[in-house]
């Protein structure tokens, strides 16, 4: 071993004792005769310093140490001079009696402190020296402590980690797979899966009532910000259990996680929120309840009062921004200009400010004082807030209103990244209705089981029935994030063929692309259901940050590359071969 | 909930208690006017009893079931008239109240019992329900206590588990890459990695200092038997650790998982063995020491006596059988039959007896009985025993010997499963030299160190010298099988530069495949070194089997296939054409 402590560990309890420490140099300063070095490994920093009692060659190896320079250091444990509060070490120094380079390194390419001077560009192509800062270490660390206590969790419930397969079948429904051809197999492939939603449904028929995993899937999409082509899922699945069941079970591993690895007290019961309300009141199927703001209809409000832009839509809301009635015409506009951007999409915003001097609306010529008082009160607003309204498409409109309700949310602080207020979302709807390709798409999977008392209506012809049908579907969503999200499942083979038929897939489709599911539903499926977090996610959340990058070691940029690596990359021509493979990238190219 | 208590759970101790139990129909007899049901979960098997207390209902329902089906049974716990002291809850049996069928089932293609009726090859396709019998469902839970164990070891220790991408870089060394082709960087490919360990040892110099992974790894390898292209590890590395630190730190691992999962006292230290020992007295670089039977060089005993076939040789070697005089001249023709199968390769086997009759040998025309007494003595051979020898060069005769012993050892029961004898071997050469493409391999991986006191003989250009070379690598070897391996790593940049140097592998090629890890190497490398254990053949032999495949929960066949879900496949036009690929399988076929 080449030390005998990490460099987080010594105190001055340790006064007096000769140990042995390695790690790099932080930064290394020369006063006078004497030369202080902070050495730092995964635990912390400790002070070195050389002065003329180590000896001239310890004080010439000192001299000669450069940033991020790997040394072994051993010495005395002495009480400092001037003490470093901040640092667990900083009540102590070693002055040095052996100092030994153990590698020479080229200064990097930017510092490693917790501001760093490197792009992002330049820190991602030197990822490992990146990771040396310490918010990417203490991210790391927190995602191993996560995944621990998940797994220490579910072990306690009786859950077995069962691995899966990550060489399957291709099924092009919903993402795009990433393949890989098979060379035993010619003209054949492989896919990466999405998840492993059917094997864990073919674990539950084969008997394993309680299955958990942490584990890599993979969607080949366009990326959009903060999307990663692999990602890691907490994934779940539990036989003879009910919606209740699944969410008392994990509502317990999230509260414990909360409190084991970030020492927050969550209290359960988790609030829980139709899908319906959401929307009305949120305008988003994952609403961030840290703040109210909710959104309020005041369509029959505003209607019949000869303003066309109203009268022409299906429904009008209103937000209440608190104390905003200070807002100017400027940040009016400006903020009519940001809900007309096609990320919101509104075709404009009407404001009414309750000033302490009165009532002021864009809409003054349309509506009197008292109707716009009335449509205050409706939204809930007092003097000095400000309302901002918009219309459209109900739940268009509802989803718009839902944005702006984050934008004010951000704006006026309300949204402090270590308050955490989780939530489950349940009562989806089954389906969702797409008017381009006049189909019916799942709103979850096409595995999620309606809920036994809508079962007539699933099987009903009609468009309108079936848009009623509602899924024993629930997702969890902290913060206005969705971590995680899961169903009741299908496990009669003649309700999972209907959901086929529902869904446009021909038998013979379904049969090619999902013939061992349905097969192994005739062996003996066990009632079941489960859900899957987004495990990056979740661990960035619990760290307090928005973005996934630093909760990943070696994330892809976002078109898909690693930089560090250089990959993807031209194969060699062997390899295509062996794979009976050809090109058509440069004639497209 | 669908159950108040699993299958496993009641006991005397709960007569009288209504309970309700969920799981499938193991078995139903009709006996007069009685129905018995064995049901079964995960947990166990208890049995249900209709009678005529039970109502027509029920009566009627218990008569329908059929094997497999999955039902929901309510009842009272009563003590059994005639009890099972086979299983654990044959005290007693559930007056039904209540019995509803939750899903029919078809009648399962094979028998679901510990020793199944079905072919292998019909149990691959239904895995699902092969999954259902016993030893897959303990191989499963065995896998999972072991994958937990290792976790809270190495987090005990210190370790972080850290995730390395899926998706990396090409790099055809050693065995062939499974590459995914890049829809977004056309003509592109990724590779799915053979193992992390380039990614550990960047970790390394990241001052991750304990890193561990349990991972999935992948080879394109033409199979062989219980081979898999996806298979895991137990992935690890450490820093500024000598071999001396590793050994020890994953020997208590090891020690800790026997004691732990299947109870089993391992004395430590675990014995170590260098290569050059096992490969002189056992033939192998992965002794079984669950028997002696060692490997005895007679060379110099039989050459000169005028036999020309041991004359021409470098290597005559012998092992002693013991008790085995007695074989007939039957069964020694069978047996230099079998040595001479090419999975052997022998040209021919001599024998001494040492009858109580008197010596006797295949060869008595050249040597006297003083003589064959003389080699019988070298042997360790007594009488009763017999002597088998073989020759040729060294490392090859050897190599035979170790076959023949492992084969003699199971004639004679001498390799009891449930039998452990771990084993380090450790000082291995660096490399390997090949006569046909006449060049050095590495002996496990371009990033092993050769040992410090051998750095001279590294940089010699002489290849007797560099043949010497010995590396700080080692095997953990348990009952003859690999189980794990490593090497204290190359962290400097110019070693690993003489390392590409000696390997072949041109500065150009080594800079486009490796080009970040020796990059990596100048801006601070600890010393390093760590190890990787074979997780799914960890756990079969920890189970007593030699095969993984019942330890893997969707395993594939000899040439790859997944034939539950027919993958790989074929994957339609669209998608060849978003990849930019072409097949050209079809005029190759």
């Amino acid at each position: 071993m080449y030390r005998t402590h990490t460099c987080g560990e010594l105190r001055l309890e340790h006064k007096g004792q000769t140990v042995t420490l390695a790690g790099w140099v932080q930064k290394a300063r020369k006063m006078g005769a004497m030369t202080f070095i902070d050495l730092r490994d995964r635990y912390g920093i400790t002070q070195l310093r050389a002065d003329e009692s180590c000896g001239e060659e310890v004080a010439r190896a000192a001299a000669g140490l450069g940033r991020e320079f790997v040394i072994q250091a051993s010495g005395v444990v002495e009480e400092r001079q001037s003490k470093n509060p901040k640092i667990a070490t900083g009540d102590i120094e070693i002055r040095l009696t052996d100092l030994k380079v153990l590698n020479a390194a080229q200064t990097p390419p930017f510092t490693i402190e917790d501001e760093s001077d490197g792009g992002e560009e330049l820190r991602a192509k030197y990822r490992y020296l990146d990771l040396r800062r310490n918010p990417l270490k203490n991210a790391l660390m927190l995602r191993h402590r996560m995944a621990h206590e998940v797994r220490n969790y579910l072990d306690s419930k009786g859950f077995l980690e069962i691995e899966t397969p990550f060489l399957i079948k291709s099924t092009p429904e919903g993402a795009r797979d990433f393949v890989v051809p098979s060379r035993m197999n010619p003209g054949e492939f492989y896919a990466l899966p999405q998840s492993p939603q059917t094997f864990k449904q073919l674990l539950m028929v084969a008997g394993y009532d309680r299955y958990f995993q942490i584990v890599r899937c993979f969607r080949d999409e366009d990326l959009r910000a903060d999307r990663q082509p692999e990602f890691t899922q907490i994934d779940c699945e539990m036989s003879f259990v009910e919606q209740e069941d699944v969410l008392n079970l994990f509502e317990g591993m999230m509260v414990n996680l909360f409190k084991k690895v970030i020492g927050v007290d969550i209290k359960s019961p988790i609030p829980r929120m139709s899908w319906y309300d959401a929307m009305d009141n949120y305008g988003s199927d994952k609403p961030d309840i840290r703040f109210g703001m909710k959104i309020h209809e005041i369509t029959s409000a505003v209607q019949g009062k000869g303003f066309s832009v109203f009268d022409s839509v299906e429904y009008v809301g209103a937000i209440t921004v608190p104390g905003a009635a200070e807002y100017t015409r400027k940040q009016l506009d400006a903020l009519t200009d940001w809900v007309k951007r096609p990320q919101v999409g509104a075709k404009g915003l009407v404001y009414i400010k309750l000033g302490s001097d009165g009532i002021k609306s864009s809409v003054d010529k349309f509506y009197t004082p008292e109707e716009l008082g009335k449509v205050a009160e409706l939204a809930e607003a007092n003097t000095g807030d400000l309302v901002l309204i918009l219309c459209g498409a109900k739940r268009k409109a509802q989803t718009m209103l839902g944005v702006l309700r984050i934008e004010m949310g951000n704006r006026l602080g309300y949204r402090d990244p270590h308050v955490y207020a989780p939530l489950w979302v349940v009562d989806f709807p089954l389906l969702e209705w797409d008017d381009e390709t006049q189909r019916f798409y799942a709103m979850h999977h096409p595995f999620t089981a309606p809920k036994p008392e809508h079962l007539k209506l699933f099987y009903s012809d009609k468009k309108e029935d079936l848009e009623k049908v509602c899924a024993n579907a629930y997702d969890f969503v902290l913060n206005g994030t969705e971590l995680g999200g899961g169903s009741i499942r299908i496990h009669e083979a003649d309700v999972q063929q209907r959901m086929f038929e529902v869904l446009g897939i021909s038998k013979e489709d379904a049969d090619y692309k999902f013939g061992f599911i349905i097969n192994a539903f005739k062996f003996g499926a066990p009632p079941h259901g489960g859900l899957a977090f987004g495990f990056d996610r979740v661990c960035a959340l619990f760290g307090g940050q928005e973005t996934i990058r630093d909760y990943i070691a070696f994330p892809k940029n976002n078109v898909g590359r690693d930089v560090m690596l250089d990959a993807p990359s031209r194969i060699d021509d062997v390899q295509m071969d062996e794979l009976f493979l050809k090109s058509t990238a440069q004639t497209k190219k």
